[in-house]
């Protein structure tokens, strides 16, 4: 079934920097054309571009958003099914966090050896067995990060291999526990909740 | 169980932006205090702040982040059991996205209003019941954006709202439907994906 080729409601709906409203048809392409791109803020770490677009209208508008080099995330399960996460501050909300492992793409570097070189730097984890699950997009308002999710199976303690980095804190946590966790609101990272969902259906042998 | 009170392991791991290293303790507090903080981009829409912090070790570091006002995501199940959704085009990534309906929470309004208002104007339906179900952080590392996740039941069509903002088409969708379009990877935005599982949670009768 294909629900999205009869869609039930066809409307013009909210959001901002759009000039005029327009109906428009199932399976529509609504894409926005560039017309012009400039880099407003260069951070050492973030990027932040305002780009003139084409509406679908004809009309113009300016979006702003993060450029972002892409990140992995790890999906450690032990031999004996915990996982392994980490606790971590994260200043912008000054809190600390449970999360899977991740970290950002190199420039070049292919992803799945940057979530072998993440889990073992962060972790002093290694696995034997690989697999490629999922790509998600975390903000897709105002960020063009992609998120690659990998499980690792097959692990073994190698021993941490820490760089002048930040500091965090490595444990392992049962699924049933970090489903409570969910549940209780003690895990809350966006791609932390997403990765224990697509470990939920790998375990119900759904994909 | 609280496994996290006795971690497996416990190191330093890898980020960026900090000065030197140090083996953390199990429940440890890495807090970072803020020394300054300036916004350095302030956009129409989106607002970078910079600041020096403290890092746990004594020295001291720049966060870069961004300034977010919030969100609600809504989670709209229709009396048949179909799911409300909507299919609009993100121009930081250049496609179209299947999403759950959302929006930003305006200064000083209730979520629960805002995510009231964003289903009519959205999707034109509104709803007999709301239930919190919980709350997600989609960028810990560069954002302090909060997602608050609401259930909608008993819906009923009143027309949609327009206002001179974004194009989208508004359907509806089984929920088998959308599971099977996550394993697909045709929905792979973030903050619905997260909704999926929360749903998911609550069909099982886990929340």
């Amino acid at each position: 079934m294909r629900e999205f080729d009869r869609p039930l409601v066809v409307t013009v709906g909210y959001g901002e920097n759009i000039d005029s409203m327009k109906t428009p048809k199932p399976g529509s392409d609504f894409s926005e054309n560039q017309l012009s791109s400039k880099t407003v803020y260069q951070g050492g770490f973030l990027e932040v571009k305002e780009d003139r677009v084409r509406l679908p209208d004809g009309k113009s508008a300016v979006r702003e958003y993060l450029v972002h080099p892409g990140a992995v995330v790890i999906i450690p399960v032990l031999d004996d099914g915990m996982l392994v996460m980490e606790r971590q501050y994260r200043y912008p909300l000054h809190n600390h966090f449970y999360e899977l492992p991740a970290g950002k793409i190199e420039p070049g570097e292919d992803p799945l050896l940057c979530a072998q070189r993440e889990l073992l730097e962060e972790t002093g984890y290694v696995a034997q067995s690989w697999r490629y699950l999922a790509t998600a997009y975390p903000c897709v308002a105002y960020s063009d990060e992609r998120q690659l999710f990998y499980l690792a199976q097959g692990l073994s303690y190698r021993g941490s291999n820490p760089d002048d980095e930040e500091f965090l804190e490595v444990l392992k946590v049962e699924l049933s526990t970090a489903l409570g966790w969910v549940r209780e609101g003690k895990i809350t990272d966006g791609k932390t909740l997403t990765g224990l969902f697509w470990l939920q259906q790998v375990m119900r042998g759904e994909v």
